[in-house]
């Protein structure tokens, strides 16, 4: 037997625990399972005649860059031009803003290896999302929750949540994952105004943004920092990072996404970085650029936004149809996901296995949870699946929630 | 000025210095200057068509897979491929020991995440590849080196250093960055036997074991650590853990590498992947897949093998011809690099400049060593640039080593 099972090389995984959540999905991979539980983006939606243009454009013509080692910073046109997008919020950033990743995962994972140590609190959301706190216990994070409703993070629970003193506040202002919920406009000045005023960092995580099916759009945190602080003219030197990614909006297969920070945070996460994994792939950061430019991604955002507002819509109105009385759930105003509040004291994994049965899946909500007593919830993505199969799902959840209730609630005998 | 630049977010980089590497490559960029300071294959072998082909097949083909989220463990019939290609030495893997990752430093820098807690000794070749430092450095190990010679590790001064209790060693067998030379088959046995007897693992690293230019291959540590077991007929459980590439086969720029490790290390180590980037580009491996099947590796690595063995030549004639006497070289009989052994006392800052000043570029040896006083060397790679230039970068570095000892050497006036 290997020695690397003895005990003095516990193969600690440093506070990183199996992840139930990755056993669960894999049940939910038959096909006949109608699936709520990834976030994945639409298949039959990429842009793939647009990336194989790109592919034969970047070989075609660059194939001795695309191909071989690169900077670690990224692909300096890519950088360019997720800079100049961020500026058409009031903020001035520049190439030397931006660090490109390998998916905001490593984004997450390279921010916790700078600030957090072990022990620092960190400030997230409840719920939030499940990889972030994946991330952040890889360094031994500890974390304050502050609840959140419709309007996103309850500033009077952040006030004394702030009192715990933590390192640095993670939001996720729009279509937040898992809850769908919205971080409203006052509330954002609220929250930026708080973060000056006490010293505490917040780090942005944005995937959505762009996928908004209704409203107004609201500036992200890192503009809103440019404005209060009152050097939006200069180039950016807050407090806020932000994250974003090309995974939602063209496609996440290519692990291209992105921090914006000030130059000095972002010249620190690229030592990081550089013993990570070196680079991003050269070839993907140039693919994407080329299936990006020239307004394309604006283009293939707008047909999305339209194909996932019919099946946001879709979900909420089988919800409404199917759905027993004392189940609620979110309306989310973009993004992915919507968020659904059991009925008190269900059994969520009882509930899982009941879906399961009937070929529906969902992720049970608690792990999105820190801190104890999680309320029941579950997740649900509306992004993946056409409509006529999202209604089918709801009504076969709808039908196991029922199952559920009558056999855990106590029946009174005449 | 934000707070993240105060004292209390000192943004620790974990032990990870600024990269006094990194910028001196950014001198050695200049198209004007030779530059034996890199390890970059030769872009203008880079099998492109291969690659076009196989973008336009997964595009047309598998687009559904290739653009979405993937598994973390990595694309199975990739991991298969590898596992089928280790078994064609005497040893038994499947995919279950395969996990894809991105570029090999990720592989160590997961592999540090795993097995190292701050404080903890890792064995290493003196000198060792600098990549592998910053990895394990960013987890706070200490270092143990022992010295190497043209046979590789010495096996005489191991046995000192076993005592000084390390958590693994980290070993490149063929043609080892920096040094070149390769570990000899009578001290693979020694080297495994100790481990097996001591309880040590090995980190076997290995990218460019197939780019052997003359000699008979040597099995890898992996497989005789499963011969001296004496269970090569199971599944492999053994003591080593190794890392393999494409990045010299094919191309770096898609960053698939892979670890072959126990199954259970697999899984643990798939863990902290999946917080670290979730999983490697889906569509990079199946393009690495479709290039690599069929054969067409091996037909690649052999026309590769003739290009650098050419290249290998032309730098040691030119070494003969040019070099001052006070200066040895190793004799590489594969890989990128070979190692320079400049006279006692000689300044390698002020040899690196001189260089600089006649448009040629190496890589000072001081940062392949750990622990004090390394001695004056440089690493010099020859896959990069064709026989015409390296006999003529080879020729001003002899200059600069002359000028350099004729202002350094104390002259003894009349």
């Amino acid at each position: 037997m290997s020695i690397l099972w003895e005990s003095r090389y516990a193969l600690r995984t440093k506070g990183v625990t199996s992840s139930l959540i990755r056993e669960l999905l894999k049940l939910t991979q038959r096909p006949e399972v109608i699936s709520f539980a990834g976030g994945l983006p639409a298949a039959e939606y990429f842009p793939v005649e647009r990336f194989r243009d790109a592919c034969n454009r970047v070989l075609a013509g660059q194939s001795h860059l695309a191909l071989q080692y690169g900077p670690t910073e990224g692909y300096m046109p890519l950088r360019e031009f997720i800079a100049d997008r961020l500026c058409r919020h009031d903020v001035r950033v520049t190439a030397d803003n931006v660090l490109i990743t390998s998916g905001s995962q490593q984004a997450l994972s390279l921010i916790g290896a700078l600030l957090i140590n072990p022990g620092d609190h960190v400030l997230v959301e409840r719920p939030t999302y499940l990889g972030a706190l994946q991330a952040f216990t890889a360094y031994q994070a500890d974390y304050i929750g502050v609840p959140t409703d419709a309007e996103g993070i309850r500033i009077d629970q952040l006030l004394e949540a702030l009192r715990h003193g933590p390192k640095f506040m993670y939001i996720l202002p729009n279509f937040q994952n898992p809850a769908g919920v919205t971080l409203s406009r006052e509330r954002r000045h609220e929250l930026i105004h708080l973060a000056q005023e006490r010293g505490i960092p917040i780090l942005e995580d944005d995937p959505y943004g762009e996928l908004r099916y209704e409203g107004e759009a609201i500036e992200p945190l890192v503009a809103i920092d440019a404005q209060l602080a009152g050097h939006n003219g200069d180039t950016y030197t807050g407090n806020v990072i932000s994250l974003g990614t090309f995974s939602k909006t063209l496609a996440p297969g290519l692990r291209i996404a992105w921090i914006v920070a000030p130059k000095n945070v972002i010249s620190k996460l690229t030592q990081l970085k550089q013993g990570a994994d070196l680079h991003t792939s050269t070839f993907n950061q140039m693919v994407i650029y080329e299936v990006a430019r020239d307004g394309f991604i604006d283009e293939h955002v707008a047909k999305l936004r339209v194909v996932y507002r019919k099946r946001r819509d879709a979900m909420l109105g089988a919800l409404d149809r199917y759905m027993p009385a004392q189940v609620e759930w979110t309306h989310p105003d973009g993004g992915l996901f919507l968020w659904v509040q059991l009925p008190d004291g269900m059994p969520v994994r009882a509930l899982f296995d009941a879906a399961v049965r009937r070929n529906v899946a969902f992720v049970p909500g608690d792990a999105f949870f820190t801190g104890p007593n999680p309320p029941p919830t579950a997740r649900l993505n509306f992004s993946t699946v056409g409509e006529d199969l999202i209604i089918e799902g709801v009504r076969r959840l709808s039908e196991a929630i029922e199952e559920v209730q009558a056999s855990s609630v106590p029946v009174s005998t005449p």
